[in-house]
């Protein structure tokens, strides 16, 4: 492997390449021009410029929303078919190829060895650990995932992490990268399959499957029972502080000495561990760190505001978007009458 | 057993009885409050009235902002040591003992036997079934779990069940009855171990529990990947929509179909049901529901804009919280400076 040149700085970095342009790579492609930098594609089907067209069309007026960086502009992209070409000067590289492993292994191979030596490359993998993707490269030492969520020019996480022959400075970079951008970032220090996030999610849609399974429960019901209960709570305090607040005063340390019991019911099909005096003393230290400097009251207090601000916001939007449908719907039956009479 | 007249006309009912005055119990007392009705509070420990008035302070400017019925008198309630004469006239009663199964079963036998003869009685448990409390009532028939989130008071979902002895018109009656007063009801057929959502967030809390004892996440990261992440979709479309979406215009039978395969793999440590023909046409159709007429690009607008609207109302909620923390700070240390000084 021949020495590589130092990474280079961050802020000399104003061009990304977006390898895939589908819903994921489309979304950051839109998300980078928003940051003001300019975008080159790497895409081989003949219809992805009209796509990622249309995709920025329909994400624009969101990122304007919430706040372009100056001179970003949204048409400082460009689509190329041959990979190197796209490559040519860029200061990042995130790929977002269909989540085939074989796919993933070949790509990133081929990136690493065109890309500049002194950039990273992000790949957007849901579920392969880099080990796994790096396989094919001659050098896996700038290859790193940075996982993103659906929207992703709206959601801010990241979850940054390395593989077994990825250089810790990359995997440093590639934080800080993001993180200048307006991510939020999780950087792991082991590969864990699904990464934190999608580990969550799919425990609770394992559980929920179940439940279909059994006729325990509708998918409407299964919805609704989120939407209109802990999901409220979570865009501000999330399942972990939640559990500290139920614990009033005597916080996350009450919680786990109270419902420790708890763990041992059928309330879901996934056995818990066994709540062992270092568990419950990680977890306590755990809600500690986290809670700082802010008392049980203002706690309280924000989660209500929060609670009640995000009831109003997701009721606006409903009231927009319903009589939209309705007014939609007014005006086919219109139509259709008026074809009939 | 006597022969029990009708159940009460649901607008007649003005009174609610609170068994119970804790977090739970006194969330539930200032909610009814706040729909216009009085309340006779239960509740034996001699600080109970002035713990509820503090409760209710706390919980009035919410409850004003969401919107009060008419006529709603956030004084109208009284706290009584005697269970029969807390009950004398109420119109339904919500039992929000401690979690203790003897101390519910005990308190349920003494309510069915003292309330009037035509009202329902809720419980809040959150993890023990109706049949189970209900054994030492001699009349179980009007009982019913009723159970709802914390804060009670802002978070509108109450999952509505019988146990084996519960008449089906009784649970019908609670279903109406919350719904009325602005709940958001999940009316459940079976008694499932911990309900629905708890189901839910169990097993989410449980992976997360795993994560931290095996050291692959911490307290913070768990929460932020919530917050920062899939917590922001929730709060207008749940889990299934959320699948439903990411399968773009193919929807939830392409996210089947191609997804199908990595419920294998260890992304989680909960065991997925098999995928069989069944389940997922169960999981389509069910999604085909909730869906409705509304078309794939409607939903992708709709969840875009909540995004946005949960993102800058959280955000406000963060800066209001963190700077009256800050500035909570600066007084504390400014106070030191001068005792210093």
């Amino acid at each position: 492997m021949a020495v590589r040149p130092p990474l280079r700085p961050l802020d000399s970095v104003d061009t990304a390449a977006c390898v895939g342009a589908g819903t994921i790579g489309g979304g950051w492609a839109a998300y980078f021009l928003s940051r003001g930098m300019r975008v080159r594609v790497w895409d081989p089907s003949p219809d992805a410029p009209e796509k990622l067209e249309r995709l920025i069309d329909a994400a624009w007026p969101a990122l304007t929303e919430l706040g372009l960086a100056p001179g970003a502009d949204r048409s400082a992209w460009s689509v190329h078919t041959d990979l190197a070409e796209a490559l040519e000067g860029v200061g990042f590289v995130q790929e977002s190829a269909p989540e085939v492993l074989e796919v993933k292994q070949r790509l990133l191979a081929d990136i690493a060895a065109a890309a500049p030596a002194d950039v990273v490359i992000g790949s957007s993998t849901s579920g392969y650990s880099m080990t796994e993707m790096a396989g094919l490269a001659a050098d896996p030492s700038h290859l790193v995932v940075g996982h993103p969520f659906n929207p992703s020019y709206l959601i801010p996480l990241v979850e940054v992490v390395g593989g077994a022959a990825t250089e810790p400075a990359a995997v440093a970079w590639a934080a800080a990268f993001y993180e200048r951008l307006g991510k939020s970032v999780i950087r792991m220090d082991a590969e864990v399959p699904g990464f934190i996030a999608n580990r969550l999610q799919e425990a609770l849609w394992r559980e929920a499957l179940h439940m279909v399974d059994n006729g325990e429960a509708t998918v409407e019901q299964i919805d609704r029972s989120i939407t209109d209960g802990p999901g409220l709570r979570w865009p501000l305090q999330g399942p972990m502080l939640t559990f500290h607040l139920a614990g009033g005063e005597g916080g996350m340390a009450h919680m786990l000495d109270h419902f420790g019991p708890s763990l041992l019911s059928p309330w879901t099909r996934l056995e818990a561990p066994e709540l062992t005096d270092r568990l419950r003393d990680a977890v306590i230290a755990g809600s500690d760190d986290e809670v700082g400097e802010r008392t049980f009251e203002q706690l309280v207090h924000a989660r209500d505001a929060s609670i009640i601000a995000v009831r109003k916001a997701v009721a606006s939007v409903r009231e927009a978007y319903e009589s939209a449908a309705a007014q939609a719907a007014r005006e086919i039956d219109g139509a259709a009458e008026r074809e009939e009479g």
